[in-house]
C-alpha cells in the first residue's frame, strides 16, 4: 500500500483517514463529489505534496477509472450516509451506495488494483436477534434502504474477491463520533439547544440503545487490519470486522452527557415509540471480539467521544449551517 | 391477487407460471425483453383473452411503470440467470438483477402495488457451512456475481417491505428442472451427446453435490405460499422460503441417469477440481422444513425431474439451437 485512493475523501471519516495516511507517509489520491464533503476538511491535506485531490462522482465510471490510475489500494468511504431519510429518495441509496460501489470495483479491475477496504454498517444486521451482534449473525433481514444498499455493496465486494482475486476488508461500523462529525444525534441535539436552550425534541422514546465509536479508534482499527493483512503472505480474500465500542448508551444517556456539558436542563419532548424513525434499529451493539483479538482497543469511552464531538462542534459552528 | 404482473414472462419459470395463473382464472400481464425469453413459451397463453404481453426491459423504468398499471401483484422472475459466465460481464448481473429489481420496486411504488414474489437463489448462501442449509444460515459470504446481485435484490425487497409497507415473498431456489428448461447441465450434456455420443466433457470432478427441483413443484410452492398469505388477515412483511428437493445428487449420478435414458456409454472427460467454475458451489442442499411445514411437498424425485427435462429437450430440439 503505497499510493492510496480514498473515495469520500472530503467526508467525516474519509478526510480523517486522508490525514492519517499522509502522516504515515503514503501518497494519497482523494476523490469526492462534494455533495456532502467539506473542502475545509482537506485544508491541511491540501498543503501536503503527497496529496492529490480529484473532484468527481463515483457514478462517472470513466472518470473514476482515470482517477485511480497508479494507485495500489482503495479505501471506499463515499456513500449516502443519510440513513434516516432514505424513504424520501430511495434512488439515492441505490445510486450512491450500490451503483457507486459497483463502479469502484469496476474501476479497480480496469486499473489492476486488487485491495479494497470498505466502510459498511452494523445496520446490515437489521433488527438483530443476538447482542452483542457477531459478524456471523444469522442471515439478516434488512430494515432500511441504507443498510440494504450497504449489504449489496458487501456482496459485490465478496464476489469480486472470489472471482477476480481481489482482497477485501469490510468494516461494519456503528455510528462514528469525533472531529469533523457532520450529521447525527449529537449535531441535531446541539443545534436544537443553540436555537432554544430550554427545549429538546427527541425522536422515539429515548430508550434506544446504541453503540458508538470514536473516529480515531475507527481509523486505528481499519489501518491496523489492512497493514497487518497486506504484510502477510497468505491473505484472506475477504475479512469482515465489526467496529464498535465494547459498551452502549441509551439516547437518554447521550442527552444527559450533552446537557451536562452545556450546563442546560431543557424540557424533553419525545416523539414516542421504540424507534426514532421507520427502519431505525432500537438496539445496536456489535460484538467486537474479532477486531479486539487482533490487538486493537478503543481509547475513548462513548461518553468521552460524545463530549469530544460536542466540543468540536462548538469550535466549528460553521458545520451546523452546512445542512 | 386478481391481475398479476409477471416479469420474465417468456422465460422458463415465468412462462410456466403464466400458464398456471391463467389456469387459475387470473388476469396476467406478461413482461419480457426477449433477451433470453422464448416467444414459443407463450404460445398457449397468447391464445387466452386474459393474457396481455407487453414487450419491455426492466431497465426502462418509465415503460415499466406504465405496463404495471392496474395490476395488484408482481411475480418478479426476470433475471440474468447466466451464473457461470458472470465474470465475463459483471455489468450484466448488476444491471439485469440489482438495477432491474430496484426498478420493479419503484414501478410498484408508483402504481401503489404492494405484493411481490421474487425468485432468488440458494446460491446466496455462498459456500454454506450447514447442510441442509436453513433460511437463517449464518451471514453469508457471496461467491458469485449472480448470487451477490440476488442478495442485493433481497435486501431492497426487505427495505421496501419495512419502509413502504410492501409484502414480499422471497423464494431461494435450487436449480429448476422440467418443461421449458433452456440452460443448465442437462442441456449441456444432451447437446454434447448429440454432437458426439461417445464422449462427454464434465466441468469439475463430477462429485459436486446439487439439489434440484421440478418446475411444477416450484410453482406449487410459490402459489401455495402467496395464496395462503394473501388470504390471511395478519401478514408477515417478508416471508423467505428455500425451495428445493429433500435430496441431492452428484453430477456423476445425473450423468448416469441421462446416459441410461439415452442408452449411451460415453467416455467421461473431467476438467477436474471440486468446482465446475469459479464461484460454483460444490454442494447445494437446502433445508426445506419451512416450506414443507406449510403442507407443500415435491411430486417428482430429482431423477424423475432430470428424465422429464431430457424428454422435453428431445421433443423440443429447437431450444438447443437458441443459445
Amino acid at each position: 500500500m503505497e499510493k492510496v485512493f480514498v473515495t469520500g475523501a472530503a467526508g467525516f471519516i474519509g478526510s480523517n483517514l486522508v490525514d492519517r495516511l499522509l502522516a504515515g507517509g503514503k501518497h494519497v489520491v482523494g476523490w469526492d463529489n462534494f455533495s456532502t464533503g467539506q473542502r475545509e476538511f482537506l485544508a491541511s491535506a491540501s498543503a501536503n505534496a503527497q496529496f492529490e485531490l480529484i473532484e468527481g462522482d463515483c457514478l462517472d465510471l470513466s472518470a473514476l477509472i482515470r482517477a485511480m490510475e497508479g494507485c495500489d489500494f482503495v479505501f471506499h468511504l463515499a456513500a449516502n450516509a443519510d440513513v434516516r431519510f432514505g424513504l424520501d429518495h430511495p434512488h439515492k441509496d441505490f445510486q450512491q451506495n450500490a451503483v457507486a460501489t459497483f463502479n469502484v470495483l469496476e474501476a479497480m479491475r480496469a486499473n489492476g488494483i486488487k485491495g479494497i477496504a470498505f466502510g459498511s454498517t452494523g445496520s446490515v444486521y437489521g433488527e438483530a436477534e443476538i447482542f452483542p451482534t457477531p459478524e456471523n449473525h444469522p442471515f439478516p433481514v434488512q430494515t432500511s434502504l441504507y443498510a440494504a444498499s450497504k449489504l449489496a455493496c458487501e456482496g459485490f465486494i465478496h464476489a469480486y474477491c472470489e472471482g477476480y482475486g481481489f482482497e477485501g476488508y469490510i468494516f461494519r461500523f456503528v455510528s462514528i463520533l469525533g472531529e469533523r462529525y457532520t450529521h447525527g444525534h449529537v449535531l441535531d441535539f446541539y443545534k436544537q439547544l443553540l436555537a432554544h436552550p430550554g427545549h429538546l425534541k427527541v425522536l422515539g422514546d429515548g430508550a434506544q440503545r446504541k453503540s458508538y465509536l470514536y473516529i480515531g479508534d475507527c481509523l486505528d482499527a481499519m489501518l491496523h487490519v489492512v497493514d497487518r493483512a497486506t504484510a502477510k503472505q497468505a491473505r484472506h480474500r475477504v475479512e469482515i470486522y465489526n467496529l464498535g465500542a465494547d459498551e452502549y448508551v441509551q439516547v437518554n444517556d447521550s442527552i444527559r452527557f450533552i446537557c451536562e456539558a452545556l450546563k442546560l436542563k431543557p424540557r424533553l419532548e419525545y416523539s414516542g415509540g421504540s424507534k426514532g424513525w421507520i427502519g431505525d434499529n432500537p438496539f445496536i451493539f456489535l460484538d467486537t471480539k474479532k477486531i479486539r483479538a487482533t490487538g486493537w482497543k478503543t481509547t475513548l469511552t462513548i461518553e468521552q467521544s460524545i463530549i469530544r464531538t460536542l466540543q468540536w462542534l462548538q469550535q466549528n459552528q460553521w458545520v451546523l449551517q452546512r445542512r
